[in-house]
């Protein structure tokens, strides 16, 4: 309920004033009155009512409005004696209703007489507060944003795809709307008015927004196209926008027309900013009725009406969720691995999008330079690129190749401080929807890796990548220990693949003690003598491998850091042991990387997850019986699930290079079927 | 429940590690038996437990374990059969209790042995979560922060005074302790440890925080005080700090000594940063136990203890409170008005601080410049002045003068902003405790002034201290609109007094109305020609200026000002018509001041209120009968709630220069009794 207005009226004057239906006008008689005063009479159009109350002692007086119009006989008048004016519809002529009272000494000496005008309009800011696509009429919560699936308040999309296809520039970096198609990345507000064909003189319509709200919308109206002749349409279409800006950093109020009769004014709002630390994603418009306050004095805002956003986070997607298209680089030296994902994803039945050397100038990280991921909306929805800081060979790429019509782009930029290989998006990653005691996930985690907090040194995210990550809300984060590593991302010692049974996937973990394992079996078995890495210069047998005493220490150690990232993923994903398999990787400890870690031979865990078939680094292991140990090990622990392994041979071309298939490729996948205003 | 930490033992070595009381260590059996084994079994110490889990499907099988030790006979090893194991008491002696595992290949031929021992330590961070000004024991919520009587979480005062009297800095600016004294403003962590004299080599303790939190806090320990000879301990006082510096923004982690037995260390923290835009508040301290992965390699954290602070925010006290202090500035043209105040302040029982020409440099605005408010803890409470940006010849007065040992300062710089009129405090007020449609305010609401939100000129309060008054939390500010005054100030037209009955207080609001219809009045009983301003050169009668239709249009513009803001005082503070007295104050309307306005006579709302006594601007109204109308209409209405009108004559040395009693003074009161953190 709208507290009432207070309003002047005076003995011996004439007052004119809009009344906007829904709110009450409220009159302090004593004021106005002549000071010898005793009694007051009121009198009013069958279009007013109003009520009457001698302060919160008294009872008050309430009036029936019978048509034909009111009448309150001569009462007495007390220090605190209130009228309560409101009006039921809308005026069609301006000034059209009127109340007037009568102030009295005795019940028959007439003092004086004070005569109020009034012009009664609808006003309504409209916005899709129930998520559906359509604006409704007037929704009781449009103010305000609740989450969940009986929750309420628009959403708006931050406006960060490409309309033009020749011009290359963010639509947000844009002050202007110079595409029509641009509309459906924005949200549509309807301005709803009736009224006299004109206001009275003086009043206005105005749209506004607080200074730190402002930095991250922009409000465009459509300019009422004119009536009459052709040529005046012609003129109007050279000359002006058709739809002009109303609101934006520059501009914190703007006046919109009053049109009127019954009308709709569409007007559109363009989200600029993603949330951040220092911005929650939600946005306030207002909507202020001023009322002249004559020469040289500015106008007082006598209504306001008030509707809120929040914009829309951006949303990564986990391995679970199908493929649309996967994007690999092609180098001078990756012939045949190109041919085989090629094959790999054909078969698969998804797009394949290789981007060429001019482009990447050789460099091979398809994983580390982007992260896919989209926005959503109920009227929009669209894929949106996270560009990393990394920006190495590929740095054009995503904002070159990627950022186009209905495909959005945002990135962040460091602030004094130096960015790392942890920067790289191998080192960021998202688990499948999880249920943690109790508390749903259903657009999974969020994944980073970084230093031990407990030392001083070491590589970390970027604190605006990493502030990005926490504002969008939707995947909390989660942080792992990955600096142990040499090139230090949580891909080369986790992955996510599709499971049919438990909660719908497996965590695979890289597991030197499953190494060990299994090749402490090969020994007893007797086949100790086998040879990893077959006919390349690296070529060892089981028993030597086995015999290094070093090489067993560095892989001890190699487990305590995945065993602690392994309890961290447990609690904060909520898994049990039989929720994660481990997968026989053994690593090598570099010295001269600061006692960094890499994968010994290819790093199986580092693979491409397309639905149900896998590409796994080939990793070169010892021959028994013409079958690679691992490869069969690998499957006796994957087909179970329904998976099929392909195994790529990645050696030479990045394997050697210290990356893997993972690091060397990039899927872009469907949406979540859950949208995330349904969140809890 | 803290989730167990995985181990890894071996089968023909021996493992050595530190269990933590409370935790639970987690070893996967099959991962450390040799390939071949069949079954297992399980002996060990009487003071350790363990527990047997053959995978989350099969039973598990938990063992008591009597006086002199345990053991388990062999049982079939599955692929998930994993030990738990606890302790109860924290060890006397590195190393002194033992878990050993056999593993056979059949229940008779033994092919392995794997040996843990184990180091049991108690391990608390403790802090005052509370609330009592005790730091408990291993408090249950200390990692989390409520609000609320049965709320929890600890509290952390920004060290904002200055313990040193000869040096003027800023305590929360000096990186180091250099006072005793100093500990006080600061909240104690204690870090309680049980366990062996010495950790077992390579196990440290280290505290740590996140970058984000770094900016705002600052941890101290003690140094522990050497045995043994006096020399010794000279030497140690010559060259070691009492209370060293363990973390700040530059140093995220730092080692804490673990000292032997039954032992508490204690730790002070220390705030340095108020709750602003960009900070809400929560700071997380950490402390964990690490554990040495061998030469080169970074320790690994294996057990974390957090505890949760929140910053004390700045707190103001509204009129209603008990005053200490009243503040004053003497100029060269002030001495009846000081002479005035002063015998008001003294009569009333107050200590009256006058600032002197050298510091005030002639600026007599003494309300503008400083806002005076506290900050509260369980165990320190103290005043701190905020510091206007306004900055004119009262800019050192606050630093140089009010900054002090228990007394506080901040202030904040606006960024590329021009400061107002508006950034002036008598711009800035609160109100006393209110309820509003059920929600409690016990500490009341700040109020500023600011330009309509709907006119894109118009001077506002800068952006940074409208960013630390919302962020302080505890007393929701309300916004005004005070930009059609000259000077601009919300103590131009409203004020707060204490009254026996009702909700405590009334409102007091300016009204040209209540003017008008005061003169009107007079007029009527034939005081037409009573002269305002009697004997100054302003000298007017009643009927010439109520005759003065243009300064008549001035006051109801005026009114209409004001009126708006009584609807937004009325919502937002929950107030009825009887919870507001309007005073009889006029005003004129400036042209040449972009048609600004100021109060015509002494502007009587502009008071200085001392308990039940008010000191009032003298308003030089007409004379009727040998006393002043305006006077007399002052005690009629304020005088029925108990209060005493002193009026005193601000005329020249204030008025004419746009100011009165209230902007020329400042009044230091006694906090609420109410604890903030008892907020709901």
């Amino acid at each position: 309920m709208i507290p009432p207005r207070t309003l002047r009226i005076e003995s011996g004057e004439t007052t004119r004033t809009i009344y906007v239906i829904g709110t009450e006008l409220r009159v302090q008689l004593n004021r106005c009155a002549p000071s010898q005063c005793k009694f007051f009479s009121i009198k009013c159009n069958p279009t007013v009512q109003f009520r009457v109350e001698a302060g919160a002692s008294a009872a008050s007086v309430a009036m029936a409005t019978p048509a034909g119009g009111s009448f309150l006989s001569p009462q007495l008048l007390t220090k605190n004696t209130v009228v309560f004016i409101s009006m039921k519809l809308a005026s069609e002529l301006v000034n059209d209703s009127k109340l007037s009272v009568r102030f009295y000494g005795n019940k028959s000496e007439l003092l004086g007489n004070a005569v109020l005008h009034l012009t009664a309009v609808e006003i309504s800011l409209d916005i899709d507060a129930d998520r559906d696509g359509i604006v409704e009429r007037n929704n009781p919560n449009k103010a305000s944003w609740k989450w969940g699936p009986n929750g309420h308040g628009a959403i708006l999309l931050v406006n960060c795809d490409c309309e033009s296809t020749f011009r290359k520039e963010l639509d947000s970096e844009d002050e202007e709307i110079t595409r029509v198609s641009d509309l459906k990345d924005m949200s549509k507000m309807i301005l709803r008015t009736r009224g006299p064909a004109v206001l009275p003189e003086g009043y206005k319509l105005s749209l506004h927004i607080s200074r730190s709200h402002a930095e991250s919308v922009r409000v465009f109206r459509t300019s009422g196209k004119p009536q009459g002749s052709t040529l005046k349409y012609l003129l109007f279409k050279l000359f002006q926008k058709d739809y002009p800006l109303v609101l934006n950093k520059e501009q914190l109020a703007g006046e919109v027309p009053y049109v009127g009769g019954d009308s709709q004014q569409e007007l559109f709002v363009e989200g600029i900013r993603f949330p951040d630390k220092d911005f929650d994603g939600l946005i306030t418009i207002n909507l202020s009725l001023l009322e002249p306050s004559g020469q040289g004095f500015p106008e007082t805002p006598i209504y306001t009406d008030k509707v809120m956003f929040r914009v829309a986070p951006w949303i990564m997607t986990p391995n679970t969720l199908k493929p649309v298209e996967v994007f690999v680089c092609s180098t001078s030296d990756n012939y045949d691995f190109l041919k085989a994902i090629k094959s790999l994803v054909q078969s698969s039945g998804y797009k394949l999008k290789i981007c060429h050397e001019y482009m990447n100038r050789g460099d091979r990280w398809m994983q580390d330079e982007i992260e896919f991921g989209y926005i959503d909306s109920p009227h929009q929805r669209i894929p949106v690129v996270l560009d990393s800081p990394r920006d190495r060979e590929l740095e054009d790429f995503p904002y070159d190749v990627l950022l186009g019509p209905d495909f959005g782009y945002v990135t962040r930029y460091p602030v004094n401080e130096r960015v790392s290989s942890l920067d790289s998006f191998g080192n960021l990653e998202v688990s499948p929807p999880v249920t943690v005691n109790g508390k749903k996930y259903p657009l999974g985690r969020i994944i980073i890796g970084v230093a031990f907090p407990t030392t001083a040194h070491g590589r970390n995210m970027t604190k605006v990548i990493q502030d990005f990550l926490w504002a969008q809300k939707v995947q909390e984060p989660i942080a792992l220990y990955s600096d142990w590593l040499v090139v230090g991302h949580v891909d080369e010692f986790m992955t996510f693949v599709p499971a049919p049974d438990r909660k719908g996937f497996r965590l695979l973990l890289a597991s030197p003690d499953a190494g060990y394992k299994l090749f402490r079996s090969l020994q007893v078995k007797g086949h100790g003598s086998a040879k990893l890495f077959q006919g390349k210069e690296e070529e060892i047998s089981v028993d030597e491998l086995m015999s290094n005493e070093e090489f067993r220490a560095e892989n001890v150690y190699v487990q305590n850091c995945i065993d602690w990232n392994r309890d961290i993923l447990k609690k904060e994903l909520g898994l049990d042991d039989e929720d994660i398999i481990d997968l026989p990787i053994l690593f090598k400890v570099f010295s001269e990387e600061d006692n960094r870690a890499a994968a010994y031979y290819p790093d199986m865990v580092n693979m491409l997850v397309l639905g149900k078939n896998l590409g796994i680094p080939k990793p070169f292991g010892p021959q028994v019986r013409g079958t690679c140990a691992l490869e069969a090990e690998m499957r006796s622990l994957l087909e179970p699930l329904g998976l099929n392994c392909t195994f790529i041979d990645d050696f030479a071309s990045y394997h050697k290079l210290l990356g893997e298939v993972h690091c060397g490729s990039n899927v872009r996948r469907e949406p979540f079927e859950f949208r995330w205003w349904n969140l809890e």
